[in-house]
């Protein structure tokens, strides 16, 4: 018995590859808000004061711009309208490497557009290289 | 900036421990049951009518007596109130293994029960040994 709306994997999946690439790219700020729908949330991380909203969010991603980094999907996980997906990110620091694994979730709309993020990491999944 | 009651890494590791032991030893739907609030819900798969109150989560877990299984905690993260964490669960039919390794997200009481539980799997996940 569903109850809400239902994606394809392969529309999830894109999203979340689309969302890895760029944050790895992070060509601009505007161009990871531009995954989400008008009025989505993120929660990163989870316990944190959700930001609503595109400008939010791309205010949200802004410092990524300013290291290069990496990122790989680890693992996915798709159900009705959510995904559930664990990826290593990698930014290069004059100080060395940090890693860190987030678990995210996040619902999308049909056409693929994000709604919903939640990540799930503390300081302490943060590693050094 | 939080926004929800904090638990500590460990209360929420131990909780997702003896969720899994419960699952692998299966003595009892009730078991199972004790470790929620009493009016916790759960929704397994993400996307299914959740399951709300001890006695229904007693019953969904029910058909889990019926079967000898193992489980594993695969990888665990922690914030604020809630944990993400991925695990395998390995069940022995007459057919053979079956294997799935789920996503899930709970969030808890301060003393450790667990007030919701969303899991991220499909059928295309579920493997034959």
């Amino acid at each position: 018995m569903t109850q809400s709306t239902q994606i394809s994997r392969d529309t999830a999946l894109s999203t979340v590859s689309r969302y890895l690439e760029a944050i790895a790219e992070a060509t601009s700020p505007s161009q990871i808000a531009a995954l989400y729908t008008d009025d989505a949330t993120v929660e990163d991380p989870v316990g944190s004061e959700p930001v609503r909203g595109k400008d939010a969010i791309a205010a949200f991603f802004a410092p990524l711009t300013q290291s290069q980094r990496d990122t790989e999907l680890l693992n996915f996980r798709h159900c009705g309208d959510s995904a559930a997906f664990h990826f290593r990110v990698r930014t290069h620091t004059p100080d060395g490497v940090v890693e860190i694994e987030p678990l995210d979730v996040m619902t999308f709309t049909t056409d693929g557009l994000i709604s919903s993020a939640k990540a799930y990491w503390s300081p302490e999944d943060v590693r050094m290289d």
